[in-house]
Formats: structure tokens, C-alpha cells, sequence
């Protein structure tokens, strides 16, 4: 099954609960906008490209279940539903830019019936668009990859980020079909935990090799010489910076260290042509994610926490970032990806 | 209280569970060598100087508690518990140090009784010493921070690491105690969340102003310029190296990256003048460590888990070494330290 389908049965999305794993596959039936939005924002959906689908699918469920009598209230039921999603998650840009895409296409319909077949439509050929981009950005990157390669990754830019493959773990996935031995260190991912209960997971099913660390590892790994090359995703890509899990800026300086190639791997929707790096929101969460784990008290209930979830990668720490339209290397040069997208 | 101490009322070794904060500050009464052995090797005592005192008082405990007939068979068993308690963690050379001196100590007395004095009065001397030791630590390291500094530290090198007060934690306290405005960063520490269970714990009932973050979080927080020293303990000093948590290394690389000062700081017992980095083991942990949080599993169980305690930061990344003796800055000279020693 992929990550997040929607069900023609059922008329609804149906997704994987994130949360749940490692320990069930738990799968979410989900018929109404708001329930969406409080799965994106627990992170039982998560994942850019995943929330690019998630948002796609977000609008053409507004459309399915609106009670609108006329096409314009409709148009603008979906206007509010976009509005709520987009700001859901403020760093991905794919949530914003699978919403905008269904939208837009929504806006040409002539009648409820056509608004709504259009939304759907536009939703699953970007849930299959998708699954295509992943499989492309995997045979980019593989090239990249050698025999015998132990690539370290950080959070989950695989299978369950994505509707199917991965990005970063896609990339891994291809080198592997193309017959090379790929080992995969990840790292556990504070605080919470997509690389020990998501990545390992994903890798465990298909019998890839997989170690994995905590966050505080990484250098002396790095150190040890263990590491071949760092393969990462990205929520949000712009000129100066990769936007991606809190974590990575500091990989690419220890990537940097010790002369190892550090690769970014994302669909072309993750490029932002409007903003620089310092006009990114990074999105801060609960301070309860450092003070509990699960129903476990770890930390005393009175410390203050800092919870950023991304951070900035300066474009001048990337070796290349690996595409469904090919391999940029920077300094990149935005005017010609412009053109590409 | 002491972190660590002996009680003459009931003949035994008083310690702070360790693994039980910050929920409960549990109080173990330990009159038993294999006891103290399994409390150290699950980390209910942990911290250099403190694993110093408790190698210490481990032997003196031997001593008090030996059925021995005569003083060469007990001078033999006080040998045992001696050989037994420094390979319970191999990194850490505090308590080695710590149950030689009680030895070497034990071995002058001429009957079981006086021996059984010597070693309590010298384990008692140590930790009586580790508290004025740390004191100094702090005079002299706190002439290097500033009124208003910001100070990132790892792990635990606090009062709950020594008998008390603390050695990186022991220099934020002399400073403040000097009149200056200081705040610290902890890190989570993962896997054992020695930062948020600990640090913050004991911080915030100093009332010295804690923020908690999570290891991966250091890149993005010191580029952010929040951060204007980091200072660390350490568990092992060698000539061309600093042990400490894992963690340590990747630390010491972000500072050299945004040109902050490193400071480590720990007492001369630290200091190995015997090894090299590369004779040093480097203890690795039970892989559990990842895969569960208390009861909780994190991970899927059949993945593989690299789990090494500590790592070494090179010598060329440390700004300085504030001792008992001295504030020292590298390039050491090894032979002129051993002399201080």
C-alpha cells in the first residue's frame, strides 16, 4: 500500500499512522478536512513530499464532502480548506504547493460535479506523479552511489515520506535495484524519532542493511571513516539553503569536516524561486516533545525548551542536490530551474 | 547532599540514584562491592570525579566488609574488588585512579584494622578533596566567561558528575557566584538523557537558567549565534585527545566551525599521561539503550544499534583544559603537567 491513497470505495484519504510505527501499521480512514489537518500537525502524516499529496488530497476531500449549493461557494469552501492546510506546516513547501495545485485546477470547473471530478482527478495524478518523480530522482541519484557505499541518512526521506520509494531512501533503493551493495546508517532523529522508528523500520521491511545511532554519533562515525556519503531530503529548498529536519545543517558541516560528499535528494516542487533563506519561518513545536517520551517524563516539567523541527543548510555545504530532472550541483544557478519546473 | 558519600552511622556507601531523576531523588544505601558494581554499570552512579569517589569508597567498602583472617588476605581481596571495579567501565580513567589510590593506601597498614582506616580515611580524603578540587575548577574557569554569557554543555559535568558542585557545571557556578549573569544550553544527551534528566534537574534547583534542547539541535542553535562558549567534562585526557560523551567530538567541530571557544574542564586525575587517543577503548553499550525508552520501544527490534559511550575530540579543537591547577591551553606540554600532577 502507499503511504496516503484515497480510497474510491470509501470516498476518502487513507493513510499510514506515522505515530504508530514501529509498533503497528495502523491505517488512517479519513473523510473530513479538520481531521487532516490535526494528522498533519501530529505527524501522522509527515514527510515533504508525502504532505504534498496530503494537501492535494486535502482539497479534494473538501470538495467531495461540501454541502455548497453553487460552484463560486464551493470555490470558496475550498479557499478556506486551502488557507487551513497551507498554514498547518510552515517550512514544507510541498503541503502548500499540493493544495495550490488542486485548487487551481478546481477553479476551472464549471459545475460542482466537474469541480469536484477535476480536484480528485489533479489529487491522484499527483499522488502518481509522485511515485514516478521518486522512482526518477532514484535513478539520478543511484549514479551517485557506488558498490559497496555506507550511506548515512538522517530522519525518514523514504518510503513513508513519500507516497511510495522515498527521495533520499529512494536514491538508496535504485542503487540497490541497479545490483550495488548499500549500507545505510540512520540516525535516530530527536526528538521524535523518525529514523529509529520510521527509517529503520522501512529498511528492515525490505531487507536493506540498516545501523542505527543517535543524533550525538555522528561525528565520531563520521570520524571513524565508516561513512561514504550523507543522503538527506528537504522540506524547502532556496537559493542560499536547504531547509531540512533540525539536524542536518550540522551533518553538512561534519560532511564538510571530513571531506565526504553531503546530497540533498527532492522532487522539483521543493524549490521555493521566491524566498532566501532568512525569510523562512522554521516552525517551532511543543516543549513537551523533549519533556516526555510517550506517557515517560524525561526532563523536569519547569525547564525551558528551544523546539525548532528544521534548520538552514547553506547552499555552499551541498555537494549536489539530486532531481526527478536531473543532478544540480551549486552554486545553482535558480533563473534555469526556474525554466525546469 | 553529597552526590556521593560514606556513612559511619550505617557503615556504607550513600549514593543518588542516578537513573531515577529528574522524577525522584532516590537515596541508595550500598554496603555491598557487587551492589556498587552493578549501580555503576547501570549508571545509578555515573561522572568522572563522582566514579572516582565511588572506586574510592568501593575499596574501602571491600575493606570494612572482608571476612579476611589476615592482612595479606585481605590486602588479597581488596586486590579482586580493586580488579573488579575498574573494568566496569573501561573509558572513564577517574575510577581507576580512584580505587588505586585507596589500594595503594590499604597496603601500607600493618593489621586488618589499620588497614580497614586507611582505606576509609584516604576514600574519605578523595572525596573530601574532589569537592575542593571542583571548587577551584570553578575559580579558574570562571575568569573565562563573561557577565551575560551564554554556555552550551553536554551530558552531565555537574554536581550529579562529582562529589559536588561540579566541574563545567562547577565553572557556571563559581561564575555566578562572582557576580555574573550566566545562562546554559543543555543537550538532551541522548541515548541515557543525561542533559534533560540531569542538567537541567540540577540547574534549575540552583535556579540558574536552563534551556533544553536535543543533540541535533547544536548546529542550528550555535549558527543562530546564541551560543557564546561551550565547556564540557571529560572522562579521559589523553595527550592528543579528550574523552567524553558521545556528542563531545561533534560539538568541538561546530565551535572550530562558528569560532566559539571549547573549553573542557576537569581535574588533574583526568589527565592519562600513559595512552595515546588510539590506545584508549572506547566503552560500548548494551543496544537496547536505542531500541527502548524506559519501557517504551523506539525501534524495531531487529534493527542493529552502534551504541559507543564516548569519543575523542582531537586536542587541536580544544580551546583550553581548566583544572584544579590551571587553566592550560594546547598545545600541552605533557611532561611539564605530569610534574603539576
Amino acid at each position: 500500500m502507499r503511504t496516503i491513497d484515497w480510497s474510491d470505495d470509501k470516498n476518502c484519504i487513507v493513510f499510514v499512522d506515522q505515530t504508530k510505527l514501529p509498533l503497528a501499521r495502523h491505517i488512517v480512514e479519513c473523510g473530513d478536512v479538520d481531521a487532516l489537518v490535526e494528522a498533519i500537525r501530529s505527524l501522522s502524516v509527515r514527510g515533504a513530499p508525502a504532505l504534498g499529496a496530503a494537501g492535494a488530497f486535502g482539497i479534494a476531500l473538501a470538495a467531495q464532502t461540501s454541502k455548497a449549493k453553487s460552484p463560486m461557494d464551493l470555490i470558496q469552501e475550498l479557499e478556506d480548506a486551502a488557507e487551513i492546510l497551507r498554514n498547518t506546516r510552515p517550512t514544507a513547501i510541498n503541503l502548500s504547493w499540493g493544495v495550490d495545485s488542486v485548487l487551481r485546477k478546481a477553479k476551472t470547473g464549471h459545475s460542482i460535479t466537474h469541480i469536484r471530478e477535476l480536484a480528485l482527478g489533479e489529487a491522484k495524478a499527483i499522488a502518481d506523479e509522485d511515485v514516478e518523480i521518486c522512482k526518477k530522482i532514484g535513478v539520478n541519484g543511484a549514479k551517485l552511489l557506488e558498490d559497496g557505499d555506507v550511506v548515512l541518512t538522517h530522519c525518514n526521506a523514504g518510503r513513508m515520506a513519500c507516497v511510495d520509494w522515498g527521495t533520499a531512501l529512494g536514491v538508496v533503493r535504485s542503487a540497490i535495484e541497479g545490483g550495488k551493495r548499500i549500507k545505510v546508517i540512520a540516525t535516530e532523529t530527536r526528538p521524535l524519532n523518525q529514523g529509529s522508528r520510521i527509517t529503520a523500520w522501512e529498511l528492515l521491511q525490505d531487507n536493506i542493511p540498516v545501523t542505527l545511532i543517535t543524533d550525538s554519533m555522528i561525528g565520531h562515525v563520521i570520524k571513524s571513516g565508516t561513512v561514504d556519503k550523507i543522503l538527506v531530503g528537504a522540506d524547502r529548498i532556496v537559493e542560499d539553503a536547504v531547509f531540512n529536519k533540525i539536524g542536518t545543517y550540522t551533518l553538512s558541516v561534519m560532511a564538510k569536516e571530513h571531506k565526504i560528499p553531503f546530497y540533498v535528494a527532492a522532487p522539483m516542487s521543493t524549490f521555493d524561486f521566491k524566498k532566501r533563506a532568512s525569510d523562512v519561518e522554521i516552525e517551532e513545536r511543543d516543549p513537551q516533545e523533549l519533556k516526555y517520551f510517550g506517557d515517560e517524563q524525561i526532563a523536569p516539567l519547569g525547564v525551558k525548551v528551544y523546539n525548532p523541527a528544521f534548520d538552514a543548510t547553506p547552499m555552499e555545504n551541498v555537494t549536489a542536490i539530486i532531481t526527478e530532472r536531473g543532478v544540480f550541483y551549486p552554486p545553482l544557478s535558480f533563473e534555469e530551474l526556474k525554466e525546469l519546473k
